[in-house]
């Protein structure tokens, strides 16, 4: 018996936490995480440098270890000059390039394989746009535990390099993540091996939401005006939203004070949840021919695409696409003017940012937080 | 007035804290900081997730705010499996290649460019075997400071694009790092810019000092047995070895208990320390024609090589080298079995521990503790 069940995001069946769940049964859509009770203040947090000093509400046992790297308790960073440049408030950058592999991925990827590990599964299989293959691979072998990563050809080479170093098997294929996922199920379907895709397990979800309650955290428990957020699969944004719901429903933060706008920004080349979006459509439809250097954004048909646009629309959000050119140059502009070595990703966010600024759709006296979701380093070839 | 004065760590002499000193102008050696007062327990430590936390023993002013990426809270991550294959009773990485840029280096950087931003130089300059310029130019980007950087044409190509990706200058020069130090000296003494060199100036070892004070933090404020530190220059292992001293004296660790063994790695292709160490020397005599792939560990003539050799004599400690072909499988050993990105200088510090323990030097039943000083994924081309 675990302290929490699994509860479909569509129809809302309830299956035990510690089922080894992929989708719903019923309808084929994620589950999420639902707690019997969640903590009641800020003295159940654990002292330790680490997302798991949430641990009271992540899907860990009271006698279990997680699989950990250290992921987490990353930089929430003023970028003062940057808040200047841009005529705003105040300005954060969440420094996700300093966790392990270099990515946000390794949260996700450290609450999956926790659970993995804990349900006995032969092995791990992923698709990945890049950085959640090299996550897995070092979660995986921080857990003993076999991982083969299915990675689109252009995937940026230190990555792939990184995937390799870790033991993983990895396997390039032509097209996107789409692609990928589907060699990927193809694989864990005859092996019997465990599924990691976004959102085809529960667990990454919880790893990612820590990036919320360490930015309400880091602000001293209170929520900013508005997060600014690179959408591929879109988990962080979810696993955010839902941790923000949690600290308002554990009592944690006063009811009825504003929770942040979440921003969505893609690339023009591969933006399925911004068309949904100002299309006013419950659901995206997939984006053919997906391109842009920015390869975490490269994922044309996200599975999550519902929960990503409902949390838009309940949070008064926005969404928004940038073009190649403005990618590179405002990741130059965020490495040079702040010391943080931006991701493509990361780069859109403020490419985004600016463009809703200019519209008059983003306040400039609003309190932003934009998430570089990796480090730079991992895109130079 | 500052909190601290400057005290030359060979004739004793002393200067103000806020002199822009590089080396004693009496003897040419380096200066250690020393403090009016030592923090009296961990409940002045700050609430903050980076090296800061111990900002009331470091030297920075209390209007002043540190020019910082986040850099510290590393993880201490226990390693059960490698402790297991080696026989020992406890083992932990500490895994430094999380920090900005992915190395130790950015502590160091993060304390003097705040010194030097503080007093005001128009510029910063250092040569360097590749990380440590890696994070003077985020740093130097963050505090809006001018950086060229010196470094020798094989430092791996990863290092050399993440220092140009900050907009810093970069010199490539033939040779090793001492004659990078050599054209770095010149153009400082022409242009007027801060020479940031190791031990050239006096705070880079007040930022490493941290690694110690997290150490003993995550250990529950007692020490290890054993820290082995793969050293070039050397400044962590000096700033620790102070550090734990300062603990000692500011009575936060009872007097009489053991301090931990320090414990050098160095590269047979160049380990000028090692060699000193077991010939009894007190200085350190250049090793010519330095070759090692672990680049952070071509160092031939260390400035601070008096004062390593104290500490390691002081503390009971030891020296040891390892071979190229020894420091690879070392490397991928860690990678592979625990998920930390190991860079090779890290994968020297275990292959110099499996001797150690070998040789009876390094008892089975210690508690140890080994550094990865930088991330894997900056030496694959």
């Amino acid at each position: 018996m675990t302290h929490w069940s699994l509860e479909c995001s569509s129809c809302g069946a309830i299956t035990p936490g510690d089922t080894l769940a992929q989708l719903c049964a019923q309808c084929a859509q994620p589950y999420l995480v639902r707690y019997e009770r969640l903590p009641s203040g800020p003295e159940m947090l654990l002292n330790r440098w680490d997302m798991w000093r949430y641990a009271a509400w992540m899907p860990l046992a009271p006698d279990e270890s997680p699989i950990t790297l250290g992921e987490g308790a990353t930089p929430l960073v003023p970028a003062e000059s940057m808040a200047r440049t841009l005529g705003v408030r105040a300005f954060w950058i969440k420094e996700e390039g300093l966790n392990p592999t270099g990515s946000f991925k390794a949260r996700g990827m450290s609450a999956a394989v926790t659970r993995a590990k804990a349900l006995g599964v032969p092995g791990v299989v992923v698709p990945t746009a890049g950085n959640a293959g090299a996550a897995l691979a070092a979660y995986g072998a921080a857990a003993g535990l076999p991982v083969r990563v299915y990675a689109p050809h252009e995937t940026p080479t230190p990555i792939l390099n990184t995937i390799r170093a870790f033991g993983a098997e990895l396997i390039t294929v032509s097209g996107h993540i789409g692609d990928a996922g589907k060699a990927a199920r193809e694989f864990a379907g005859q092996q019997g091996w465990f599924d990691a895709s976004t959102l085809r397990e529960p667990y990454r979800i919880e790893g990612k939401k820590t990036m919320g309650l360490e930015v309400v955290e880091q602000l001293g428990w209170r929520f900013p005006d508005a997060i600014i957020y690179p959408t591929g699969g879109g988990t962080g944004l979810i696993g955010m939203w839902k941790a923000f719901q949690e600290l308002v429903t554990a009592g944690w933060i006063e009811e009825g004070l504003r929770l942040p706008r979440m921003i969505s920004a893609q690339a023009s080349g591969c933006a399925p949840i911004v068309r949904a979006f100002h299309a006013g459509n419950e659901r995206a439809t997939p984006w053919p021919d997906p391109r842009t250097h920015a390869s975490g954004l490269r994922v044309p048909g996200p599975l999550g695409d519902r929960l990503i646009l409902t949390a838009l629309r309940d949070s008064g959000g926005d969404a928004e696409a940038a073009d190649e050119d403005e990618i590179r140059e405002a990741t130059l502009e965020i490495t040079r003017h702040t010391g943080i070595d931006a991701s493509p990703e990361g780069g859109c966010a403020l490419a985004v940012c600016r463009r809703l600024l200019e519209a008059g759709r983003l306040s400039m006296d609003a309190e932003i937080v934009l998430f570089n979701t990796g480090a730079g380093a991992s895109y130079r070839a």
